[in-house]
């Protein structure tokens, strides 16, 4: 649950951030910008803020920002029907990006776990993503990431993009936000 | 045919434009920028200069930079086999770009025709994209482009890539370019 006042306060940080990194949106673009809060109540803890470019049967194309230290919770995106599951390319564009798959996990990684959720963070393989680097993340693998000192824009490239279906290691998530009316 | 010469004055100018768009590459992404001059010898008149970012079986994102009237000719992506052909999304980075696809022609467009080459030029539905703004060119549909007054740098988001299968209007058009040595 998120104020509408929270919602609007978040959606000028954000903007704040694009104009950072040099990115323009339509004004139609900022009037519609996402913050997914995933129903936890703590956005600046675990959160995500998405502008959704174009999502067509064929692929997709993003740009996700991350205030400093937030982060979007570890998940998956599973096999639907015919499709393997989402795969996603993420390039960092602005500050930096601190992104874990499965794979050999990473001793002392940099990221803080988000506290009383630790224990849904399980893949700790660390991959630090700056601007003009970018990394692939396969279909139906767990990861999780957080924007680091200067928080994140990252553009995403994928194939089509089914949020609904995102499987979150966390079971009180829920992806889609609820707005409380101040 | 192309000089090397040249090739490395159209990389350094693009990385400008980059530069002035906010837009970081990698050192390694620098030195594959592609310059395609269509077999045409007349690089400033039509060519293209591109990197692209990632090329799947499933999705593709490109970043697409245009000199000052620079033209990419027209051509279309036909199907292959099951595929549809390729569906590419247009979006502004930086300065603007004069984009023509099939439908009713627009009286008094802005953009020059390449002299010389008036007659390959068909079809003449314009959009003019700034900053912000986007356009999703469906597949197996002819179409051509022209930077701005300062250029134009264009994300470009995919189905996959398959260059080789493209369709050109003037049948002089060769896609890959070749290098005479200086």
């Amino acid at each position: 649950m998120i104020k509408r006042s929270e919602l609007q306060i978040a959606r000028q940080r954000t903007a704040e951030l694009f104009r950072h990194a040099g990115i323009v949106l339509s004004e139609e673009e900022k009037e519609r910008i996402e913050i997914a809060e995933f129903g936890l109540g703590q956005l600046e803890r675990q959160g995500l803020k998405l502008v959704t470019y174009v999502n067509t049967d064929r692929y997709c194309a993003k740009e996700l920002v991350l205030f400093p230290g937030q982060t979007c919770p570890e998940h998956k995106h599973p096999p639907i029907g015919d499709d393997p599951g989402k795969m996603e390319t993420f390039r960092c564009r602005y500050g930096s990006v601190l992104l874990y798959v499965e794979g050999e996990p990473t001793p002392d990684i940099r990221a803080l776990l988000p506290e009383g959720s630790e224990k849904y963070y399980t893949v700790f393989h660390e991959i630090v993503l700056m601007p003009g680097q970018q990394y692939t993340i396969p279909p139906n693998t767990l990861h999780w990431f957080q924007g680091g000192d200067e928080g994140a824009v990252v553009s995403e490239f994928s194939s089509t993009s089914r949020d609904e279906f995102d499987v979150f290691t966390d079971p009180h998530i829920k992806r889609m936000p609820e707005i409380e009316e101040d």
